[in-house]
């Protein structure tokens, strides 16, 4: 695409169809600047085939209100619309309703309250809502969805990959896996959801960080070509660079090539007194090689230096090796513990695409529709009771039991304040017969979720810096059960609706099914 | 991100870290403009769990092109890399490194050799082949492999579905369910690759198309929640795009109040002189709601009416459906042919993140580098002998058989050309004992695959249109024999080596191993 192609693609046009075809319509029946409000909510955590995600990391915010603030119709907007032509020739859209979108087809009427990113988010409860004039909360449908579903879908991927890495550093490495320049999206939102580091360099500047790298197979392929060795490879990259050298081993032989031509040019570096900094191991058994590795290293007086792994590593994969690893080390006398500590990941494919599940299914539903004089409840009836949306103005809450840990998350109408109630009524969102009570003085504390992002078009929050959501992201996580956060079979985690929204669930279920 | 951050993250220094470490090196050795030939190709199909795709349909080049053409190192990302800091504190890249890439860091030395977009390729055979100074030819690895990659990967999936499908029309629907921005790339090779429309507004004009797209339940919602109904809702749509109305009749019951209610328009529509389209159906058990709406429809005189299905389609949900309505029909005295004739399947989710294998593991290896005097082959040493890399400077002819159907695709070495054999020994990539020989009086053509797409950075073909890549995919497809197309289990297509290629291969190896 040319520049002008892409600012067509990337603008407000970024967009589904049917967001414009309805958004004429409202404007043809008069109702387009009536309020409205609109939930944004997953139903269920992402599954990623045999096993479930116990809680989800929010993100994408940031650039979701980055776009709403530049997205607008211009000229160039309004002309692709004027050259829209139906089945019969017509044009699609008529000259009025594209004066309306010149003079008004802009976010600036548009209120966003968000969960932070970084914070844990379960499904069914509100992640954002947003309220404006239902024609251009409308059209925001398909990039609010696009940019929040996939970072959030990255960063819980992340956050599983980070809890199964414990204390060691997690690199993302999946830019090439990405979906074309949309891969940064997933960059940002590993770094948000648990990865330390990212190798993107022009993403990882553009929040703060310095990316990382070493060299690639192709470096001793290349010395091979012209004649040279492996060997003359590595004290190459040693010479280049004394004090960050990181060597990959596998381009002939891991450990009777690769790990003993690193040995050698780390003992040179050391003689030089530079500190080397470890090996990558790219394929075969990693665990196996990891063992072998270590031990070598440790043999030549190498004991500080990092094993990075590699190869289409996840949360399942890396939880497989270190238990691999806690078996096989014993055999060869070596300390597991200490094995597994100094292991670095870089995680690449199965980050960046959420491998076993490759979307969020982020959905964003008519909840209220103002006629007027008051606002409506809207609700979508479905064939499930699990399908059923959640009706009216709402809003979040976290309940914190007396160990100081997430119990569960109410949804509740926007003018009840469950902070002010003695005993707090919890009911299962679609199941009658589920609920509990929890008097308020056994919850330690009680939070709302949402929290303004933009009021008016306009920002109403700094930008969050990359440690601020890391700090909220380590802190929720902690402060959660842990069996939900369990990378198999977690525990459900309770998400709750009020008794009066209940009740008003009910009442529009039971009017509009005698309809 | 703000425009400057934009710019930043998606110009030349969308790429891995280590390029630019491994490029300094490359500067250091004075080997940094030696010719350098990288090959691109994926290693297996697609495997999308119990079943893998038999083939691939190639797509992304001209966005590559695009982005090679503008992508360069200029003050910006020279300033983000003067900034970078190694573990010492020390600045990273030296100057004279930087100021080299300031003179010569753009791609204007790189020549390109592709397989046009929309035709098919297959496994191991280089679909992309780059030759240029070894420094930028390297450093355009990541974005090389971004760019295609992901648009071959969904021209593939979008290409099963557009099988599964039979004559039927495809939407593509998937925009909020793809990584940010980059969802226009899965946009656009859908619509290389099988879809014939989508829903996406912005990429469908670039690419000279209108985005297809009607309403969501939103818009009934929004009339119930104002006190109307359904059937108000359907006869405003109605009223607005008398031409194009199409109705989704699933926000309260489908058959007992979406379809009457769309009958019911449709026929004061036809009152007027006008054709309905048709309905859409987004939840249920979609086979069995189709047949009972072909019934109601057809009953009321509207045979002709399409039937549009959406809700995590893809080919197999599409195949099964098929099946269903196939068995059931008779049950309900239905022409089952008729009613899978007049289906459109609107697919979304898991067309835009290829469900079930949301990678294509393609990879860049250096196959070849100039020692100055002479071309010398390289090779990347791996444990397992489908994991070696195939050495040296290559080209890649497809052969038809007697039928007219391809039977193989060969990779040979630049300098050979198999059309002036008379006889063609196709050996297996990795299997020694397999081989076979081919009389060229039996083939009824041979054909090279790769073109030049660029010549020292400058482009050398026209753009294609994407009629012209629909056109190439479908001839190819046609070429291919029925049991490659199948979607479940499909025969391994033979991708070979000329035996020349071979004994280079043979030779390389053992030359290494005595190393």
């Amino acid at each position: 695409m040319n520049g002008a192609q892409l600012r067509t693609a990337t603008g407000i046009l970024f967009t589904d169809q049917y967001q414009l075809t309805m958004a004429q319509l409202y404007f043809r029946m008069g109702i387009h600047e009536r309020p409205a409000q609109f939930d944004h909510f997953f139903r269920q955590p992402p599954n990623y085939g045999l096993h479930s995600a116990g809680y989800c990391i929010a993100a994408g915010l940031e650039w979701l209100l980055d776009w709403m603030e530049t997205a607008a119709f211009g000229p160039a907007e309004l002309e692709v619309l004027r050259s829209q032509r139906n089945r019969v020739g017509k044009p699609v859209f008529g000259e009025d309703f594209l004066a309306y979108l010149r003079d008004h087809g802009h976010f600036g009427g548009i209120t966003l309250w968000a969960v932070p990113e970084g914070r844990v988010v379960h499904a069914q409860a509100p992640m954002t809502i947003v309220r404006g004039p239902l024609l251009m909360a409308q059209i925001l449908e398909t990039a609010l969805l696009n940019h929040l579903n996939y970072q959030t879908l990255v960063a819980t991927k992340a956050s599983r990959i980070r809890e199964a890495s414990g204390a060691s550093t997690v690199l993302e490495f999946g830019l090439r896996r990405g979906q074309g320049l949309g891969a940064n999206a997933g960059t940002r939102a590993a770094l948000i959801g648990g990865a330390d580091f990212t190798s993107n360099v022009g993403l990882a500047h553009t929040i703060g960080q310095t990316a990382k790298g070493t060299h690639a197979h192709a470096m001793v392929q290349s010395f091979l070509a012209l004649g040279m060795s492996e060997l003359d490879a590595f004290r190459a990259y040693a010479e280049v660079y004394p004090d960050d050298c990181l060597l990959l081993v596998d381009t002939i032989d891991t450990l009777h090539s690769g790990v003993p031509n690193a040995i050698r040019v780390f003992e040179e570096l050391r003689a030089k007194g530079h500190k080397p900094v470890g090996v990558r191991l790219d394929s075969g058994d990693l665990a196996y090689l990891a063992i072998q590795t270590a031990l070598m290293l440790d043999r030549a007086g190498f004991p500080d230096t990092v094993i990075v792994l590699s190869n289409d590593l996840d949360e399942l994969v890396i939880w497989q090796i270190q238990s691999q690893i806690a078996q096989e080390a014993r055999r060869y006398n070596a300390d597991a513990d200490a094995i597994i500590r100094r292991l670095v990941y870089g995680v690449g494919t199965r980050l960046v695409t959420s491998h076993g599940e490759g979307a969020l299914g982020g959905v964003y539903k008519l909840v209220a529709l103002h006629d007027g004089k008051e606002w409506q409840p809207a609700i979508k009836i479905a064939e499930s009771a699990a399908k059923l949306t959640n009706p009216g103005l709402k809003r979040v809450w976290r309940l914190y039991d007396e160990r100081g840990k997430a119990t569960a998350d109410l949804i509740a109408l926007e003018d009840e304040d469950p902070t002010s109630e003695e005993c707090i009524r919890l009911r299962h969102p679609s199941d009658h017969a589920r609920q509990r009570t929890v008097r308020r003085s056994e919850l330690t504390g009680i939070e709302p979720l949402l929290e303004p992002a933009m009021v008016e078009g306009r920002r109403v929050a700094e930008p969050l810096s990359l440690e601020q959501m890391r700090a909220r992201r380590h802190a929720d996580v902690e402060r959660l059960d842990l069996g939900v956060r369990r990378i198999m079979n977690p525990h459900i985690y309770h998400v709750s609706l009020s008794q009066r929204l209940w009740d008003l669930k009910q009442e529009l279920l039971t009017r509009l099914q005698q309809v």
